[in-house]
């Protein structure tokens, strides 16, 4: 029989379930919503409920799956495979996720927080591809990541590793949901970015003109895609948001260069897909703030697997064991 | 026959040179220092003469040596073994060390950088003995590192990895010797400490009139020493320049921590010297710069070799095959 395998990604709102081959190509989807107000109980009964429709009342171990693999959307306790929370959504802590997973479907289970997930998705069928050494950084609402060293992902002594998202670029910044000030992620996150151009607009509203309009005249509607479009048109307010975010993403990307010496950083989430408006000066600028061996070594990429990286990272997590 | 390795703790001014057994105690060491005006050809004859003069006139082989180790002062082509240069000696440009020492002794020879080195016999000797998963700093003239995972050196894809003293906490800092701004190693190097201090006591006379007093008179004799030795005796002039050094230390490991999620950091070189007047506070601001999980996994340790730590280290990477 065919080796199967069962990602899940499982996010706050959105969970999708996929049914995967070995050669990790996904053969059947079911996606769930989480309605506003859901809790963790009903969340989970509805991914359980979708791997049963995968595998169309067949056992797991009957329809060829060998692992289930899941990426969570908080923190984790990898090697238990206990969740520890939600950030988002109450009821998830300490849930034995990965154990009532083995016990309702009687295969191996690993899970693993959304960031790690997505990096091996990258690493085994995105633009990690045939790479040993990576950086992924994942740029959506908040800021998550993940290392690769010799092809194994780093997860650091209480697999805790990767929280690039808050390292400090800017001491004394903005405060971070950490608590902190001046990490990445409250710099550059896709939330962050919008709020650097809301506050542009609102600081120099002849700077911010442009932002304004194209948000419909709301300023609450000024989001990082609003700045983004304003500086691909050659705005002056959208370039200065753009140009602070490169700026800011340089420096960390040249930290990491200069200290983990990889083959690429890999950038995915909704922030990256910006494509060359971002990649072009980013690269440019992280050579002014790394040193050149490093630099020279290392590619600064997006990553490839879009919309369904977190259910395909799952399917390599579930691989991995 | 007993094993025994030759370490080489090849610095630009002093070499040291040892025969170790297979535990890695040292059982004669040869000390050499080179002359102000020193070229490559001159040390590097006086480091052959060393290990001919530990030999006593057996070949390597004879004597039971399984591999000779080098630490170098500057950046090296690890898996060839070639020096890439000295920063401060001429001459080292594209030497092939390790192809010399095997062609001369007829062993095989490992050729690493000095910080790596250190990492190697802080890991297998000292303060992180038993550990698995640890950072290396050395404060000294300038600031350099290493990386342990899984209890092997990351050297990187072009072995530059470990370039902490090159990572970025001050954006628009000071003038660091690689070209960039605001690096650690501009900020917390014992060089730049003491510039610091002759900066305050220049700018600020009542604030530094202690730091004046306890270096004669003579502000170009203010040191990193002086002011740590100011801000013990709880002079408020030392106490800003110690407070700053922690401060800066402490947002560059506070990232470390959040990224890589090591078992301990462990501090070595001069500066660390300094002990609990650096370590108490330090321990206690990190946790300011740092997310809870990865703080309360990781310890921050003084390095434990001292004065031997290169050659000790350099035994270490001989033995690493």
């Amino acid at each position: 029989m065919d080796a199967r395998f069962i990602g899940i990604d499982l996010g706050n709102t959105n969970q999708t379930i996929a049914l995967a081959d070995a050669s990790g190509n996904l053969l059947r989807i079911e996606r769930r919503v989480t309605e506003p107000g859901g809790t963790a109980p009903a969340i989970l009964e509805g991914v359980l409920d979708a791997v049963e429709t995968l595998l169309a009342g067949q056992s797991a171990r009957d329809a060829g799956v060998r692992a289930v693999g899941v990426g969570f959307g908080g923190p984790v306790d990898m090697p238990t495979g206990t969740v520890r929370l939600s950030h988002q959504v109450p009821g998830w802590e300490d849930v034995p996720l990965k154990a009532l997973l083995e016990e309702r479907f009687a295969v191996p289970a690993r899970v693993d927080n959304d960031a790690n997930v997505g990096t091996l998705g990258e690493l085994r069928f995105g633009a990690g591809q045939g790479l040993q050494d990576i950086v992924y950084i994942n740029i959506g609402t908040g800021i998550g990541g993940g290392l690769v060293f010799a092809g194994r992902l780093h997860r650091g002594v209480s697999t805790a590793a990767g929280e690039i998202g808050h390292t400090i670029v800017l001491p004394g910044g903005p405060l971070c949901s950490c608590g902190h000030r001046g990490c990445l992620e409250a710099l550059c996150s896709g939330t962050a970015i919008g709020r650097r151009a809301r506050d542009l607009a609102e600081g120099d509203p002849a700077l911010g003109a442009r932002l304004l309009t194209l948000a419909g005249g709301d300023p609450e509607r000024i989001t990082a895609k609003t700045a983004f479009r304003a500086a691909e048109e050659g705005d002056p307010g959208g370039r200065r948001v753009l140009n602070e975010t490169v700026e800011y993403l340089a420096i960390a990307i040249g930290n990491l260069l200069n200290l983990l010496n990889p083959q690429a950083i890999i950038l995915g989430g909704g922030v990256s897909e910006a494509g060359d408006l971002l990649f072009v000066p980013l690269r440019e600028r992280t050579r002014d703030y790394c040193m050149e061996p490093p630099y020279a070594a290392a590619r600064i990429l997006p990553a490839q697997l879009g919309y369904d990286a977190g259910v395909r990272g799952a399917v390599a997590l579930a691989m991995e064991g």
